[in-house]
């Protein structure tokens, strides 16, 4: 990710919505991130919350004149869900969408909880011509080259036209934000043989098969297993929202689990304990290198906007990592992307089932 | 576990019936594995397999008067599937269901392939009275307390009241190997708030907070999630085969990547190295104690006998370690406590409806 500061046409910068009012550690750590992106990556950036608690903030910090502050008078709570973010229209994820719909901004970047951010912005932006269903992506906290896996949460009972317009998602994610010009993708499914898995895998898999030969930019390498998660091997892995909001939670938690455990081990006896001493830095680094705030967040794809929702317990460094990626998404034109993906793989569907006609 | 040489009634120890010919690595580790269990355990083992192979391997151990063979004279492949599996009516795997179904072994254990074994024992044992489908058992490597996951891949494609069963089988499970009074049951899905999931592990738990209310010896605790699966807190944790099979082999990933960073990062320089050094001992304990080996292996629960499936790289101490768990299992008659278990079950939900239409 670079966050340039005039868009890849030579443009401006895209303008970034960011809900000061999300996120447990509130406003101060949201304005501390937005204030650290523009300085430092010349990031367009404004704030949306309460002006009477967020002009404060500015003001500590001596920026008051460099992040613009639009007014919203509601918030989503941290523990609110699709149905009550729908009762709140004035809620400053709500507002930030709005900017978005006016053209006032290209990107909303929340903290908040990711049920109400994922149901406010998809009724407000609402979804791309052409696209299903939104997809929530994440990075995985792969070695060298991310992987990015979705959905990661946001339909739980999806379809399998829908997966494979997840791929496209995915794939245009790979492409805007990580430069891989014919992004792998892989399906999550049990065993690696074609044909292993459920119904909606197995299904998936056929549709993915018969739509990548036409596709451009869409290399489908076919199945793979829970243990492929982090070994890097594809740029985009696709599942339902289901299977892989368990496999994300699963990954992160045998992750902290061997931490725990080896922090054990390294402290269990003086030896032990002394050799710990001397590792502490290497330690240190490979936890930041693991750590999801270095990712950005979560990202929100196929709406009219480019929606990142950053871990809820972001700090400041978090926020600024989710305004950059954002930047990156919204100056790559990744909504444009998403529509002549979406758009060629219908259209190329549609001519291969003629073709089969003809057969 | 205990392994001892006689059943919890006094009579003598389940006759386990050793499929000496699977596994990644010969009969040589099987026969030794076995020889190991009858000597170290006084545990009774019949090795199935190929005569003119075993005898040589037996005979090299001084163990010839000690372990019966079995002759069969076909082997299931390590990448045999489930189809393969049903055309091999005298494989080693088949032969050993024989021996169950003829009352002269109580269980079997394989460290053949994963579909095959379960294939051929489901179809040559078959469910027991009222079990709808059999289920996969894994023990994951939480710390303190073992959690049983269930299903970890037998099927792929589940309904409700099946996943409602799988928690029986868990609960029998738990306290046949460990001990557990009344196990603790959680069910996996997104979201910790009732009614999160999909429509399969909404329904689900909906079934189980009605039954669990009447049926004996089960404690439904509600959702769990992908990071609580190591977290210890429930002791079953339910889900249908294609989540758990992801889940677990992402577990399983996770703990491997975070090792190999872990030990990247321990050795990246000198004074880490130094570091590394002294706690050389501490670290091989603790992946000693998260090798599936040590757990014995999964099992088949819900069918007429008892199936233990020994990972496939299983050395001669995984295998004494399956033939531990399956006399344990077969010696406490989980057999018997499924069917009393599945039978009370059916009866309370039946009751539980009928007073539902008088109200």
């Amino acid at each position: 990710m670079t966050g340039a500061s005039a868009g890849p046409d030579g443009g401006a910068a895209p303008v970034i919505a960011l809900d000061a009012m999300g996120g447990d550690h509130g406003p101060a750590e949201a304005v501390r991130g937005a204030v650290a992106a523009v300085r430092a990556h010349g990031l367009r950036v404004v704030l949306v919350g309460r002006r009477a608690e967020l002009i404060p903030i500015l003001d500590e910090l001596d920026a008051l004149g460099e992040v613009p502050v639009a007014h919203a008078e509601d918030t989503l709570a941290m523990n609110e869900g699709a149905l009550a973010s729908w009762r709140r229209p004035r809620s400053s994820v709500a507002v930030a969408c709005k900017l978005i719909r006016q053209g006032d901004a290209s990107a909303l970047v929340s903290a908040g909880s990711t049920g109400g951010v994922v149901a406010t912005s998809t009724v407000r932006l609402r979804t791309q011509p052409g696209v299903l269903r939104a997809a929530l992506a994440v990075t995985l906290p792969t070695g060298d080259r991310p992987t990015i896996l979705l959905d990661a949460g946001a339909n739980a009972d999806a379809k399998p036209e829908m997966l494979v317009q997840f791929a496209h998602l995915g794939a245009a994610y790979a492409h805007t934000a990580y430069g891989v010009a014919s992004p792998r993708v892989g399906m999550l499914t049990i065993g690696a043989e074609p044909g292993k898995g459920n119904r909606l895998a197995r299904k998936t898999s056929e549709l993915l098969t018969a739509t990548a030969e036409d596709a451009p930019g869409l290399d489908f390498r076919g199945n793979v297993e829970g243990h492929d998660l982090l070994a890097g091997d594809v740029d985009v892995v696709v599942t339902d929202g289901f299977t892989g909001n368990v496999a994300l939670k699963s990954v992160e938690g045998a992750v902290r689990f061997a931490f725990d455990q080896m922090r054990g081990a390294l402290t269990s006896s003086r030896m032990a304990k002394a050799g710990a001493l001397l590792q502490r830095k290497a330690l240190r680094e490979l936890r930041d290198r693991l750590d999801s705030e270095s990712y950005g967040g979560a990202v929100l794809l196929g709406l009219n906007g480019t929606v990142v929702i950053a871990h809820g317990a972001s700090r400041a460094r978090g926020i600024e990592r989710a305004c950059l990626l954002a930047s990156d998404l919204a100056g790559g034109r990744i909504v444009d992307q998403i529509r002549r993906r979406v758009g060629t793989a219908h259209r190329s569907t549609w001519l291969s089932r003629l073709s089969q006609h003809d057969d």
